[in-house]
């Protein structure tokens, strides 16, 4: 039976702890005390001290984000606190496998035989968690809207991997999408798929025709200028990472209704995301045989 | 410029005068003087009674449903209260346009010259709620879970009108859709739109697959040996009309989630509610010109 | 292990042969004897008569259609000619299965202890046979254009069983799907699976716009007058069965290409057929059993 | 009124000057004049010689591909030969844009200001012909097989541009759609669209489920060994470019139907093609004004 560590973390590492245990992995936690559902698993063992979870075990799994403060590790499911220093002290000799690891979980360890993986450099898991970001984006438009999506006609702007899912699920449900993209590789695509395209240069005279707008490019697309030609039902819906792409100020200004939704997937679905979570571990363990 | 009155009714009601006054026609209105949209459009005319409110117009529309308590007609935007006789006495010669009409209304208006259409048993509307149904079922599963739609198991139980359109949703957001249906012409049509056909001799030894169970037959159809057959994890969602479809009592014991979801189109989507209110309407007002 | 007896037929029926046999069946045949596929199967005894065929088995399957002429019973696999009325003599005590079965055989059969069972009965063939009809329309419509369905303009006539699957497909493949309907239900449930409603009264202005009509209404619905709306360039593929809903004589003369395409599944999925008259041979089977 | 020239090439480049003279192009024809459809074309002037059909104007269209020799240029609509040679001393001061260009014209032109551009190494149409190949796929496997696509089991190897499209197609019609890839990350994205992910390594144990293959990758992964797994009556569909993707000398030895299918584009759909290769040359033109 194969060994794995997991060490704080939020509702997603508790999941991917009780599905490593069903997956016949003995599974050693610290900083999940809290964690109710897992503290009668079989294959599970809570440890006291941070060691005695890391003994013999080579594979170290942490939480996604790692930190929130840059100083200790996220664990929303204990009472302890512990510092990424602290963290880096008893990594020698380990794999180290978490998400959005920032440089100073390299800096304390250096030095130090450790190997680093962060979770969200794999391409795989960040095409994965687009499915999960989608659907909350569509579970919030239906939330914010008196109408159904099905026959609603929705901008998505930008091609990239969330504008892939999020157009391909909206019209699953009866959308009318359209499409913004600058490169006209993307509006190829765009019209493969069957979605309507709309050029850059298009995009204002088409503005005021959308039910709902839901951005995926991090720069300031939705200016002022551009909020003007939008109706003032127009739900938008801002999935770009900061600074995000809408002039909420002027949004607001002008009445219209803007979510910006950041880290969908570990709150709408966090049971899913530890799915993706564990899947893509086990991908990285696969590799490391070969 | 045709005139038509509406009476009393919720949200649907109040978009259904606004886009009736947008496809210029002159509306009269009587208990809806609490919403505030309506109250400065330019075709709308508020009365301040009943009878001014019906005076020389021929289509008279009413609240869905007429009314809860089969005595007063529903009229949540008024501090007016209209018993279902005195709306009675009012009609005579008039066109009146409803939902879920009850005897009552039939017999005090005996003897009187007045044509009763209810809503509801127009078949295009019945179809078209299905739409909103639908969405409001899926909106409800992505909230109750931790999971994505996308990837899930789900069964859906009956294959009518809602069946029909929560299983072709369904699939196009990406779960793998079961259908249970017991005449061998839906399993046929089933198989033909590409889910999965479950016969009601089959369902209970695949009951344990589903992450989610969605039921529209409006009989006891989920009793306490089938909802042993679930997984604890599983989610219920009773679309069923009373008394529903789940033993409620059993699912509670086996601390299986279970939603009983009724009237979700003016819930969730009351714009496009009045939007298929006013499309059935005109249906209605067509076939009277022929 | 069970009996059947099979008589006559094409290579559907060959392939019936084939599956019943890997199914565990005891397959009796007479009159394919030029079938090669089934002469060395396992289970699958070639009998000299129709005698010997038949005997001690109970359940006899025949050809569709049973017969072209009224006369004789179709045997395209054989050198051999049976009546209609010699297949009646042997049938005392038998169910007899076959399709679009005729009064002759009712006839000949009087007095005798026969079940006859008409296969294109079933509700449920009917339903999977527009399966194959429809992605034998779609192949018409590849072969026939120089463009493709993706894309493409396509306008179904008629929302009934055929009209359903066909659009369905069309729009998974991408083609812009416009339905014409004459009833308010049916104009709901295009709408509600997301296809272009077409009311009749609205289909003479669309007409220019499509590059493909696809017919499935059983009367003169394409006349000479509709025809002249159309392109030039527009494909006819006309599907209705007999006299067929196009103006055969106007559209050549007007040079607009149709192709009437009838009995699509035994033409280009034989096998596919097969597998759906075997399902439905044991649907029946199993309702005997009940 | 904007003036071009387009010189030779097959149906596409007819049906090419068809639309750019109803787009209000004037066009400039040599080595097309057994093309009738544009005889009689008022935009649209069939020179006499190639130095005619240059002369003040700016940007020449040539075939696709431009030569099938390496020594005259493609000319099916035309008695005339042109070699390379000859058609790059009339090129001086012109934007010439052509398909699969190789380097003879680069060489013959040198010291010349002409600009070459080749329509294939624009990647927005080698998007829009996948479309175009994926239907032709499709049509193929519709006439090829005895069976619908609907329900067959059907793997595509390899999830680049082509394979991505005909696995979109084909589950629109109702197939059951695996697809084969090597990438992590192409695996996510299989499984966010729906189709069921195959990796290479877990092949060879699936192959016998299939009715179809369709392969895209161009190097011989369907060698002796695995062809082996595949069941007899499996269709194989080699949409992959020279050598292809498959053993087919094995393949014919064991009896299985193997199609190779090369630039189906300009086979299947002519005249989408020309539209894809108009938007582009537009694209160009629209490049060149900025």
């Amino acid at each position: 039976m194969q060994k794995v560590t997991v060490i704080g973390g939020d509702l997603r590492m508790v999941k991917l702890v009780e599905m490593l245990a069903r997956d016949n992995y003995e599974v050693y936690t610290y900083a999940l005390e809290k964690a109710e559902s897992i503290s009668k698993l079989e294959n599970v063992i809570q440890t006291e001290t941070i060691q005695e979870a890391l003994q013999d075990r080579k594979v170290v799994i942490g939480p996604i984000p790692l930190s929130s403060n840059n100083i200790s590790i996220n664990t929303p499911f204990s009472e302890e606190s512990i510092t990424i220093e602290e963290l880096a002290q008893v990594l020698d000799e380990k794999i180290f496998i978490a998400g959005n690891i920032k440089s100073e979980l390299y800096e304390y360890t250096k030095g130090k035989n450790v190997q680093i993986l962060d979770l969200l450099d794999r391409e795989e898991l960040v095409v994965l968690n687009t499915i999960s970001t989608a659907e909350g984006a569509i579970q919030i438009a239906m939330e914010e809207t008196n109408s159904t999506i099905h026959g609603s006609n929705i901008l998505v702007m930008g091609y990239g991997r969330v504008g892939k899912i999020v157009a391909h699920m909206l019209k699953g449900i009866g959308a009318n999408v359209y499409c913004e993209a600058r490169k006209n590789v993307d509006l190829a695509w765009i019209r493969a798929y069957g979605y309507v395209p709309i050029r850059l240069n298009e995009l204002n005279r088409t503005l005021q025709n959308y039910d709902i707008v839901i951005n995926t490019i991090p720069s300031m697309v939705l200016d002022e200028r551009r909020l003007q030609y939008l109706k003032k039902e127009c739900l938008i819906i801002d999935l770009a990472s900061n600074p995000g792409g809408v002039d909420r100020i002027a949004s607001k200004k002008l009445g219209i209704k803007t979510i910006w939704a950041l880290s969908l997937p570990g709150k709408v679905a966090p049971l899913t995301s530890a799915e993706f979570i564990r899947d893509t571990i086990y991908n990285i363990l696969k590799e490391m045989e070969n």
